[in-house]
């Protein structure tokens, strides 16, 4: 080991507050920016709101719209209100409807070498395609990164890949990250970021980067870091940036964890099949397959090239007439910069339908495919019914792949253009200065403390959650088996997802996919006995990391929970929303109770701050059972004032 | 009276197969051309399936894919795939999904001034603009036209309206539309057609025509009708299609029935109030009110100029942060003609949202407002919630109008922006060309029978109707009040209309808002009885001409209903799925009545081929009932067959 430092370790270390770098180990971050989307800022607001917090003490923070933009009824647009009204309260920028997708807009207009950035996106790494240290996390999380608190992740391995040689015809940076998904799959990269670097750096422009840092999510990684070089230095001068750019290298002896090589020279157009991103292949491999549909943008492919090459490759042609080929541009800006060339007015002409700026394709936002039928997309997923289609057959692939699809009616190497059509591959040259627009970025207010939040009427005030009483008597609503999904606490989909601003509302659907009648339960234990508890098996509340499959429980009144073990983000939310994680210290004492049984818990705050064992007495069956928690004193702090928000609050 | 005619006696009399033009009695017309959408063109394609109907039998009829683009989920995409095969296989035109909305497509690439157009699109009489006759109808009527059947209407008054004077600066076409609204609110003009002539036509562009004849529709009129003069000329000469035009004037002593006459130099920028397009006032009687949306397109807005306009009015400006303004171009054509003046980037670069070309808000198709604000819209309707919110505060203006309160935020007089932007008004100069696009337009092959319908897995083939037998045992299985609509027979909505073309799953939901378990009732009087029969009050069936109120509930086994009176729209489609419409001879019997009784309905056919009296015996009750009927002899047939599908394909 020497004192030569990676470019990730540098970006850590110049904001690391507390902890070590070492893998495993617990490190605090300073951040410097944060980026909220519409479909999780709602939240995020009502938290800063809950949090009583006066401004945003980060030096930079953008709540953007980008996800509901369909407006099926009143309630997107009222999102989209209410944010603006919120963002200038507490002091973020708003980026409006249509003007872009956050990824490439924050790259374009805020994104700064060196620094680092928390959004409540998991694509928000692509950012870290600029030389930002740039990590997706949970709403609460960034709202206290707004707040100013630092952000706590574990130190994680450091994967240095080495790129060398250059592209080839035909072959873009979409082929890089899927043949890196070919070789690492979904899962991977879990707990390392992934650092670039090497001389095939050199052909990979900043956007191309930012294709690449944006999927590694799909490895699982914390996040992907790429140095700030000359490339990042021409963007940012494009961009009318300059002064932003700082260069960001690896020191000559820089070590890495583990280390892997591309040499770029030998890819091929590569794809990844249903209905996963990690199913990767060649496209020649399964070139000739029927499609119905071809979807060109999202964060995965945001860049004026990645449209222009489909122009390009549509001139004087037409969508074959089995394909709808829809192109979703990712900003605004990059839309000005198309229309100023040859390739923009090929789209139109060769029948391409053209959508507002957004995530649309990449999220099921429409444009959902045909049953049954495939549809190639430049998005970064493919699980299964995400277009919005139950049945879909999503392939992920290069816009170049994708064109060439969309003209022939089947899937197609792009290769296969140059004897097919006798086309030369168009390559794109990056411009000197690009159109700038920042017209649709409303700065933060000096003061925004004078504005009120504009609240439609599907947007609820975060509820006040009271502190911890020493001694509760409450009954068992529910009991339940082992592997409980948050999917299970509080389901997905439109409907219910529609309800996220809205805790009373979303309240209702609580366990509604274990038990219907749970939210008459709960309400009834909450008049008798002013709360509840649910108890569960092994690894209570895996799955995804949604909030909300805490913050609907303690709104019901939910106490604690009594389980055999959980999923680490799970027990996370239940603390940070201030319902008691308790375990069985001896789990045969899950099968003594039954829904139904009346619980009593004594000495609640007295054994928590004497450190001494709890008991729950079952009244109903006369038997007593010792429980466990494996809280750290901070957060049994959390717990005593009713969750993390009145923790902060406190302060 | 002399021997001169005008325009629409013109029309009327070169396609005149039955009746005399005189107003009330009825027509039979000659079809030359048909469109269908998406929304209505399924059903019809299924109709044409049952009825077995080998090949069109018009000069031109268009299958457009307009209405549901969306995609939500798999059905748009489906029903798409199932209309490209329908159109193939019975010889029509196929306009791709995102090619443009009908109506501007039609008249740019289709329309012919001298033919007939029956469309099921309630704003079919667009083309009336160019000189056609053009009217909406239901979609088993324009099944009907397709396989060459005359349409049956009752002669129309003629209400010549003369022109006389020029438009002022800043007024447009939707402005003299908009005070013949004032004028006529939205039922002033049944049972007419309306003739626009006069030198005031001078100043008047065929899309202009187009805006004025497109919403004619919402004066409840059956067509609007314009000459085809040098304006036709020009704009057909602009497509390339200068060979398809004649002239056709009213002779100099034409006489119309009704007379009206607008001075275009003294009209004022006009505006529809929430929520009629009948609610017409002045802008500046309404101006300063704030808004939060304006959306500029439809057929009642759909040529190039009028995006252009807004283009030039927003130039170097922006669009104020409160609104969100959204383009809805209307056919691929048009963008591409507007990429090439200088208006089209600053339609982006002022913050515009731009869509794919269709009908998106005009009806209720993404885009809808924020609740309670008000949204500006040059769209042809404003009914309560049309836009997707159900408290919407649609009001409908020119683009003129549309823009200058996107730029202010609020509603604004057109003429006011010579003050505030020292700005003159913007004229659009027609160019002698246009850029056309048929390469959207799927031409029918020369014989489409080999080609297999496409079905997804919403769309299931029309069912078999089985003939009148001679004696029924029935249960009376629903005894309804007075002036039951076919919104309560068959529910209206997203969720139940996306089954517009499984008639299985659509029957679910037969008489659901009246009696939430009507399926199964019906059902086992299927298994038990073979069939059932309904009671009802006066006015049956009132309301939307929704043909699935008949089909839903034959489908079900409905032999007969048994009303005091029907509504006109709803009696003719019972008697074309095959229900018989019988009326009480004594209304006193309707009380005898009880849901559950049993019915004897003997001699049917007997009766109705002896022209004899028909009775019902309620063997429940033990009562018999003298049951009437208004059925012609041709509507007998109808009866006998099971519908007048079944007598088409007997023919």
């Amino acid at each position: 080991m020497n004192n030569s430092l990676n470019v990730t370790q540098k970006l850590i270390s110049s904001h690391l507050l507390s902890g070590e770098m070492v893998s495993g180990s617990e490190i605090g971050l300073k951040i410097d920016q944060t980026l909220t989307q519409d479909a999780t800022g709602t939240m995020v607001m009502l938290e800063l709101e809950a949090m009583g917090i006066e401004t945003a003490k980060t030096e930079l923070s953008v709540q953007y719209v980008d996800h509901n933009l369909i407006q099926a009824d009143y309630r997107n647009a009222d999102d989209h209100i209410f944010l603006k009204s919120a963002a200038q309260r507490f002091g973020l920028w708003y980026s409006r409807p249509g003007n872009g997708v956050s990824h490439p807009v924050h790259m374009e207009r805020f994104g700064v070498p060196g620094k680092t950035l928390v959004g409540s996106d998991s694509h928000t790494p692509a950012a870290g395609g600029m030389g930002m240290l740039a990590i997706g996390a949970g709403g609460l999380d960034v709202a206290f990164a707004i707040a100013g608190e630092p952000l706590y992740i574990k130190m994680p391995q450091i994967l240095g890949v080495k790129l060398t040689g250059q592209l080839p015809d035909w072959v873009s940076a979409k082929d890089v990250v899927l043949e890196m998904l070919r070789r690492y799959d979904v899962k991977g990269c879990r707990g390392m970021i992934i650092e670039y670097y090497g001389p095939g750096l050199k052909s990979l422009s900043a956007m191309d980067r930012h294709v690449i840092a944006n999927m590694g999510t799909e490895m699982g990684a914390t996040t992907t870091v790429f140095p700030s070089d000359d490339a990042i230095k021409r963007f940012l001068r494009s961009q009318e940036r300059e002064d932003d750019w700082k260069e960001i290298v690896p020191d000559p002896e820089a070590h890495y964890d583990l280390t892997d090589e591309v040499d770029l020279s030998d890819l091929e157009p590569m794809i990844a099949c249903p209905s996963s991103p990690g199913n990767v292949v060649r496209v020649k491999d399964v070139a000739g397959k029927p499609i119905a549909q071809a979807v060109v943008g999202s964060s995965a492919n945001p860049g004026i090239r990645d449209f222009w090459v489909v122009g390009e490759i549509l001139k004087e042609k037409n969508v074959h007439p089995d394909v709808s080929l829809d192109i979703n541009p990712t900003s605004r800006q990059v839309v000005q910069n198309l229309i100023d060339t040859s390739s923009f007015p090929s789209l139109f002409r060769s029948g391409a339908r053209f959508h507002q700026a957004g995530c649309m394709g990449c999220i099921g936002m429409g444009q959902a495919p045909a049953s049954g039928k495939i549809s190639l997309r430049t998005v970064p997923r493919n699980f299964p019914g995400r277009s919005g289609t139950l049945d879909d057959q999503v392939y992920l692939c290069s816009p170049e792949t994708a064109a060439a699809s969309a003209l022939t009616g089947k899937i197609t190497d792009p290769r296969d253009l140059q004897e097919l059509y006798n086309m030369e591959y168009p390559r794109y040259k990056y411009p000197e200065r690009e159109i700038v627009n920042k017209d649709m970025l409303l700065a933060p207010p000096k003061d925004g403390r004078g504005i009120s939040l504009e609240k439609g009427k599907n947007i609820k005030t975060f509820p006040e959650f009271s502190s911890l009483e020493n001694s509760r008597r409450v009954p068992v609503i529910l009991k339940m088996g082992d592997n409980i999904s948050t999917d299970e606490i509080l389901k997905a989909g439109v409907k219910v997802l529609a309800l996220r601003s809205n805790i009373p509302e979303i309240s209702r659907w609580a366990y509604a996919v274990i038990d219907e009648n749970f939210y008459d339960h709960a309400k009834e234990a909450q008049d008798k006995f002013g709360g509840h508890i649910v108890v569960a098996g092994e690894n209570y509340a895996q799955g995804s990391s949604r909030e909300h499959a805490a913050i609907a429980p303690k709104y019901l009144g939910q106490v604690a929970v009594l389980a055999k073990s959980y999923a680490r983000l799970g027990w996370q939310n239940l603390i940070n929303f201030g319902i008691i994680p308790f375990e069985f210290a001896n789990a045969d004492d899950y099968d003594h109770i039954a829904t139904g049984d009346v619980m009593r818990l004594d000495n609640l705050v007295d054994s928590f701050k004497n450190n001494e064992k709890h008991y729950a007495v079952n009244e109903t069956k006369g038997l007593t059972c010792e429980l466990k928690h494996s809280l750290s004193e901070r957060q049994v702090k959390m717990i005593l004032v009713g969750g993390v928000i009145n923790h902060f609050r406190k302060q």
